[in-house]
């Protein structure tokens, strides 16, 4: 019992017992893969967070080993993402200065605060709560980020300053210093970029067509920013470039990572308290989808609420850890997935990798012009901007495409967290709407059976005296009085009516407002001399509708079956009223 | 064509074409009934908002003769009623002290903006937004309110000042000026209100039992305020009890209806947009609910949208003729009806009775001492206070039991405006719970027959290597991912499984993210080599999926009914992948 307990919230006391030599060697051959593609990942999305390259690699150690303690998923790799470092540059850009101690504290708070976010859902299983986040506002959201940032990085490749967490703001400093652009920069940026995009297009083409397998392809795909970085880092110091004008990291502190507190000053806290939840919700998202893709090849299994826990854990790590807010990466862990890591120790030796980076090999990139990291985020990036996305939600549901073109145009316009949240409140809106109107259908038997169809599609028997509707949606209160007008609408146009059936076969719930609309149309018919009554109500409705004194008011009865309510009406009975 | 769309928008043109002389005297004499009700009410609501007695008068006039021309009820009565008055004094209240001409002007104004945007609601057919107070909101709201509007008007009975738009605000300020109670002032206020508890419930059995009809003793009940109003305006007068203390009405200037303008002013517009809004729904929803069950018992109809343009049409009169927000009241719309007003002109000649006060009997109420008006609010609003609802909610419904209990509490510890928001956000968010998880059940074929029924529940027959789900919910973002859950969980565990068909006889709609989440589970299950196929697609639900590329994609079809799905798969077929 214990030991069962245990495991549920320590999957590693599952996978650790039967951890053998096999497990091992193909854990640390995928560690070494995704260890060299994370180090200059990991510098570059400590920069687009706005913090200095060493907090990248301090926000892939401790974080990995917390969430390989806690975490379901056996290929997921945890660390900062592009989309979650945007949001926490825009959250922490109005609160402090960049390279102060400020800012780097606001994002160790950041990192705090959505971890304990992340662990209270996941403990109160409230995993459900990202499903608010639909589709349409998820697929719209990246790809308006993925053009923030790459607009965000420009700044970099054409060595000039530039601000702003919207696209308004982006375009306008970047066009305002255009006179300053300075022209090595310029040529390693884009160098840079039009080599990593021809890495992503052509290598791997290229190399297959040598012969080469594909995993090895593959893998040698990815080392593409590493072979960029050595050699703008090289060219850098072997000319001397970084006396002309050509940004550079610079000297980087050669440490593990630090051990570092988190505020718990009221103010950051309060003023940080959304932009967390949206980071939270976001970062969970998109790990989950992650996780999900890649346990399913496996047959494996992956526990959402779980999951919370693994990314909080892993988050207030990077709190305590000079990190900032982190969570399960697509790229890093389709890699750690392809280069064949079995359990998550892989994550575990790759953070012993990053380490090593950490102690040792900083001086190394002294010379690494920060427009080679600009440029492999552009290219990852970009590969995330997707406005197909319109033209299938326009073709599938206009109420969709409205979600999606909201969220992009929100994002763009007013930043990360007013995008998110409109496109959150716009879906949420639409769907109420969509209820807000059920379908009803006025139904008469098919002839012969005894089965009851839309008198619009079908030939069908009805009686003048009996209105049948069927309503093909639940009863709640968005809709309750609809159905109320509907009926009273139907019925003042038709003096032949005497009764009325609501076949009840599609209602899945009727709530307290529905209830109330049906007793008031219940009486408002009696006033009319019309008799009401319900055909086909499912089991778990009908146990409430007895809880209640609704069906002893009803002036009719309640029919198991639509047929043998319309059998019992046609013998003329008086009305109980 | 152009006179019936001239005839939609003003429905005077309908039942003026036949009006004759019976209308004519049964329209006066209910007129002439509701006059006398209205007089001391409109006074006494008036106070309620916080504005000078004869501003009830004037809001009385113009609104009540604009809804005559464009509403749809033939028996409602617009003007001042206790719950808008109270959501009028909380707005008010912190942007001008009573008094002064800046309240006057943004209570003017408050009720233009109020009017302004029922019209459009009215004309963009937006009606159904009223749906989203569900029942128990409305109905917690108005308790609370009948508690709170009770409490700001026992100062007036004890004659000490006292304030807030809160309970713990009110319970404060009234206990804190205890000690300057006025003895005379609170005789002729607990004698008011128990006169006027008495009238209630006591005098119409009385009145009875002495034989008169029940016609007029109902009648002579209503009229109990203008006795109580008069007894107490003579003592006043005859004894000089306002030397004494007694605080009364005083000058009220006798004047028709004064050309007013509401203010223009952006900082105060934006003050009042959400005031305007919460009680533009909350007014809406009081009045269409009113006119509903009065048109019932005649089998008439009420248009919701057009009434959004009466009453919208009333409040902007009211905006332009010195009174304040109005909207269609119960009791007083109850006494039309019961008096025999046939045609919306009764209320018209109630505005001429009303004009005739303002003109010539002002100089009457001087003496009226404000603790006789505040009793008649308060008996008329403890008849709203109904506790009941907390009982009856939580028999039928936890989720509706809480949205009545925070609506209740929120109201009476934070005020009428975050109440209501509260409250519609609780009922949205507990609606959208409830659908996040729904039914599924496992179905097999019930022997010798085509139906399918839950496997706990029946005794049925399955296939084990075919898993068929009955889901009992439309599919949309909020539940996308559960039933993805769900599908992968149960496959996981039995390595039988080879076919999952999903039944979707219950499935109403299934938007963009549930399309997205479908076609990742046929990717899912791809990996895992199991098949996925539907049956029972409801026709739009058909015609939607058709559009995108998901039936191209999903490993297996979709069936017409479940037993050919069954039958199909039942041989042995290669898998299409």
């Amino acid at each position: 019992m214990t030991t069962n307990a245990l495991a549920r919230y320590l999957p590693i006391l599952t996978w650790g017992r039967t951890y053998n030599r096999e497990n091992l060697s193909n854990d640390l051959v995928a560690a070494v893969i995704v260890t060299i593609m994370l180090i200059p990942q990991s510098l570059a999305y400590a920069m687009l967070a706005g913090l200095p390259p060493e907090a990248g690699l301090y926000a892939s150690i401790a974080p990995i080993i917390l969430y390989a303690i806690f975490g379901t998923s056996r290929a997921l790799a945890v660390g900062p993402v592009a989309v979650v470092s945007l949001m926490t540059a825009a959250a922490i850009g109005n609160i402090a200065d960049q390279g102060t101690m400020g800012y780097a504290v606001a994002a160790l708070t950041l990192a705090g605060l959505s971890g304990v976010m992340m662990l209270l859902m996941g403990i109160l299983r409230l995993g459900f709560l990202a499903n608010f986040l639909s589709h349409p506002v998820v697929a719209g959201f990246i790809t308006a980020s993925g053009i923030l940032i790459a607009l965000s990085q420009l700044k970099h490749i054409l060595g000039i300053s530039a601000s702003g967490d919207t696209l308004p703001e982006l375009v306008e400093t970047l066009f305002a210093h255009l006179g300053d652009v300075n022209l090595i920069t310029l040529i390693i940026g884009v160098g840079a970029t039009a080599f990593l995009f021809w890495v992503r297009k052509g290598l791997n083409p290229l190399l297959r067509s040598y012969g080469i397998k594909p995993a090895l392809a593959g893998a040698l795909t990815k080392a593409g920013p590493v072979l960029a970085v050595v050699v703008t880092t090289v060219a850098v110091w072997v000319f001397g470039l970084s006396d002309h004008g050509v940004k550079i990291v610079g000297s980087v502190p050669q440490s593990l990572p630090p051990l570092t507190m988190p505020s718990i000053s009221p103010t950051l806290v309060g003023q940080l308290l959304l932009p967390a939840l949206l980071i939270s919700v976001i970062g969970f998202v998109e790990s989950i989808s992650v996780a999900q893709t890649l346990a399913a090849k496996k047959r494996q299994r992956i526990d959402p609420d779980q999951e919370l826990i693994g990314l909080g854990a892993a988050n207030v790590a990077a709190a305590f850890t000079g990190g900032f807010p982190v969570t399960g990466g697509f790229s890093r862990s389709v890699v750690n997935y392809d280069a064949g890591a079995e359990t998550p120790a892989a994550g575990a030796y790759t953070a012993v990798g990053l380490a090593i980076a950490a102690f040792a090999l900083t001086p190394l990139i002294y010379f690494l012009p920060t427009a080679t990291l600009a440029a492999t985020i552009i290219v990852a990036v970009l590969s995330l901007v997707d406005f197909s996305i319109l033209r299938t939600s326009w073709s599938y549901s206009r109420a969709d495409f409205a979600a999606v073109l909201v969220t992009i145009l929100a994002t763009l316009w007013f930043g990360v967290e007013t995008g998110v949240s409109a496109g959150v409140i716009l879906s949420i809106l639409l769907h109420l709407y969509k209820t807000s109107k059920p379908h009803i259908a006025e139904v008469g038997c098919v002839p012969g059976t005894q089965h009851f169809r839309n008198i619009n599609r079908h030939d069908v028997q009805t009686n003048p005296a009996i209105l049948t509707l069927r309503i093909d949606e639940s009863l709640y209160f968005v809709n309750a009085r609809y159905l109320e007008d509907y009926v009273l609408d139907r019925v003042v146009r038709d003096k032949a009516i005497k009764d009325v059936i609501l076949m009840c076969s599609a209602v899945n719930d009727i709530d307290f407002s529905a209830l109330e609309s049906l007793e008031s149309l219940s009486a408002r018919l009696s006033d009319m001399g019309i008799r009401l009554s319900m055909s086909e109500v499912k089991g778990p409705v009908m146990d409430r509708l007895q809880r209640s004194d609704f069906l002893t008011h009803m002036t009719g009865k309640v029919y198991l079956s639509q047929y043998e309510a319309i059998e019992s009406l046609r013998d003329p009975q008086p009305v109980v009223s």
